[in-house]
């Protein structure tokens, strides 16, 4: 068998001892909060049927599916012919498809692209190679893996309607996969944590998404953050006010990017999506109104005052802020903020955002409330409402932050070292004592010098070794040596636990 | 959007929130057990590329491995190509290819086999498809989703040589992903749960491994099992005694089915693969030898006193006993078997596999030490041992012996139901207290009767419902009802939470 180059995937990552702590510290603790609210637990398959995951992330969406070969005989008779002709059709077209690879292609195709020669040889084959390749893919692969968690709990909602509790409260924490180019920050596989609740139109649900995450990112440590909160319904009042309805989408699209460009960006580019100056200037003070919640809130009542939808929004928007009141938020502030749009079209009430104030990242968790979920699947009209929780990019806030704890009583908390055979075997029954009292020991076999052994309790941040040579055989009294101090003292193996136990 | 059917791949899963609850408490139990004695978690990616995978199982497992489509135009014109020309010599060497599907043929080719002219026709094209898809198939997938745990931490420890430190002993609980035809208790996705040490040759590494399952099955309930031990050196010792050295890998596969083929059927195939009736007779008393472990060691030292190995066998399982005696185990019964070979050709040193006595059950967990698992990434040498639970197998028996505990503290503990929109109110500060509390409590939202509040309750298997009408506000005292008992009284807060409190 020809040696490997031992490499994963780019895109993809393996999580060592220390990230495995910490990711579980942030899983762990956000569940906890689920639980609390009643949220359980579901899992589903890595891979589902392509076709219940084709057309519900757009076309784009599709292209970054990651497609699962099928299994055994792939390549049949069906699928030969229709390469053939494909083939065949590319020839009478007189394209001469040379060896090109995509990467390559797509470099030089910035190159070339004014050069009309080139650009006929390598983008027109280009083009029919991905025609063949869109066609021929759900040909030769009826699975793919989970795109997101959303479509696959729809999904289950609708599979399992008759096991379900309604209304169904459940939380998912699993990986996802896209075939996104990668970078820095971005990963071709990566966790989602989401909780979504279906078949309850409450606005309690809402309200309760708020303390979910104030509580969660209270226990991880986070002192200042908000939670930025909007209604679909109110952008379509805007938009009905403005009228301009039907163009909600390039609306919102738009002044969700208030951040990033600034007015002057937003309104250049509804200038060109087809909005005039007129428009614009009844929008701006709108997206622009200030005053704490409940001042923005009353201005908008009087501005929306003629629309039924935006009114709707503001009312939702009304009793949230009205529950949040009897809910005891601890750390988050929470703000209306007309600007926050959310790209996905399928919401259609309240929307939610998080962002620390403490380090530069992006949003760390966001969700809202849709309306049909489950439509694609043949059952209509269930209405629901999530959030979901940033798990990688809340890893590098504590990260930056330094909210990692450095003590860690999950890992091995004393290690027994011994200078031979004979205190191998002493040493053995002070293991089973320590390890019956749950605290987690190991001992390193004989064999090894001191030195070697010292190492490895560094290496693994073990806090605590007990060395055990000829003069601890003969007293009973083990040297206890404190890791970080270096102190060093002799005890019995029941003061060596009580320690152990006050420190723990 | 055309509607789909909400399925799932076949052999794949779903897990609801009991299952969820169940599998996490099997997990969570075994987890805890690794860090007691030292191991810690690592992740690998779901996708490895092809090449680390490839070669690793046999032909056999590698028809099994499901492969990652390539994203993007993975047709590319030497794709093409490679079609052409193994078509063409399809069409060269006069071979019809109709249009036929993997599954039909199977079934048809049974009942065609003896007809020499359909055979032709229909397995001859089967076969030209296959080495097709075989030829096709590593062109246009370079991923492939994890086969089993084993092969991606081989190549995590030589990917990760520099910041290992040695020994290094983790564990991983990931699933894994298999092309097998699905059937009962068999499934395409499932997970594993793995413990390993490389770089260590302790025999220390073996004893713990008895521990770590024997404290992790009892406090999972189970309290009848046997881990039965044997050594490869043993074997190789057994196959030199008579006289088949070359032959160990017929003779333990052989013996190895002792259990489902008796004594005649292991003696029949040893026949078929060249022993003769002299040999079985000098292998028979050795395979069948009888009493305690001390006993059988006894034996077995003067029936290989010839074999250098099959002493050294006999030395290291006699080391792992020495060490068993000093560590306490609780409920397992530890059996030297002779008969356990295990299939795994890497397995070197000691073997271990775990049987339940409890219920009928294939083996609920084994494995074993290699000598030489990172090879086939460039790092020879490395010695290691490891053990894997069945958590599937696991689950399936602790439902049968009903040992998963009814209650449950993770699940909701309370739920608060309201009459109207006014008790939903006054219901939000209780809902606050009892949270504070970290009592997982839920309220169900206004505008629902109180017969689907309960039942809601009774569906979620919620142990205490609060009950808040007219009366309760006005008086301070709510109604608290046991929903298993049907027992209710009227409590204020402070007493349910004192009441709850104690329970917990």
């Amino acid at each position: 068998m020809a040696n490997v180059k031992a490499a994963i995937p780019k895109g993809t990552r393996d999580f060592g001892p220390v990230e495995m702590i910490r990711r579980n510290y942030i899983f762990d603790t956000i569940k906890k909060v689920f639980k609390k609210y009643g949220y359980q637990e579901i899992q589903t398959p890595t891979m589902e049927n392509l076709d219940t995951l084709t057309g519900k992330y757009g076309d784009e969406g599709d292209q970054l599916i990651f497609k699962v070969l099928n299994s055994g005989d792939f390549l049949n008779q069906k699928v030969l012919d229709q390469v053939g002709l494909i083939t065949q059709q590319l020839d009478t077209a007189g394209i001469e498809l040379g060896d090109i690879r995509d990467d390559d292609t797509e470099m030089r195709s910035i190159k070339l692209l004014n050069n009309e020669k080139s650009f006929n040889n390598i983008m027109k084959p280009m083009e029919h190679y991905r025609t063949l390749s869109k066609k021929i893919a759900p040909q030769i692969s009826e699975k793919a893996l989970r795109y997101d968690l959303t479509v696959p709990f729809a999904r289950y909602v609708v599979m399992h309607q008759n096991e379900i509790t309604s209304p169904f409260k459940r939380f998912q924490i699993q990986p996802v996969w896209r075939a996104d180019r990668p970078q820095k920050g971005r990963y071709r596989e990566f966790y989602q944590c989401d909780a979504d609740v279906v078949g309850s139109d409450s606005l309690l649900n809402e309200a309760e998404f708020v303390c979910i995450y104030d509580e969660a990112l209270t226990h991880l440590g986070l002192k200042d953050f908000t939670i930025k909160i909007n209604n679909r319904k109110i952008l379509s009042g805007i938009a009905e006010l403005i009228g301009k309805p039907d163009m909600i989408i390039d609306l919102t699209v738009a002044i969700d990017k208030l951040d990033k460009i600034g007015l002057d960006g937003v309104e250049k580019e509804l200038l060109e999506k087809g909005f005039d100056k007129k428009e614009l200037d009844i929008l701006k003070p709108v997206i622009l109104l200030s005053g704490n919640n409940q001042e923005k809130l009353n201005s908008l009542k009087e501005i929306l005052s003629n629309s039924m939808i935006g009114l709707k929004g503001i009312e939702e928007i009304d009793k949230v802020f009205s529950y949040l009141q009897n809910f005891s938020i601890r750390t988050a502030k929470v703000e209306l903020d007309l600007t926050l749009a959310r790209g996905l079209n399928y919401y259609t009430g309240c929307i939610f955002e998080v962002k620390t104030n403490e380090a530069a990242m992006g949003s760390i968790g966001g969700g809202g409330r849709y309306d049909d979920l489950t439509g694609m699947f043949g059952k209509e009209g269930l209405t629901g409402v999530g959030i979901s929780f940033g798990a990688d990019r809340i890893y590098d806030v504590l990260e930056e932050l330094q909210l990692f704890s450095a003590s860690n009583q999950q890992s091995t908390q004393v290690l027994i070292c011994v200078f031979g055979e004979a205190e191998e075997a002493f040493a053995i029954p002070i293991l089973n004592i320590l390890r019956t009292a749950e605290i987690n020991t190991e001992l390193f076999p004989f064999g090894a010098k001191m030195k070697k052994q010292m190492q490895y309790a560094n290496d693994k941040q073990i806090p605590f070794v007990v060395i055990i040579g000829g003069d601890e055989m003969q007293s009973g009294l083990l040297s206890l040596k404190n890791m970080e101090s270096g102190e060093q003292e002799k005890l019995s193996i029941q003061e060596i636990l009580t320690k152990l136990k006050n420190l723990g």
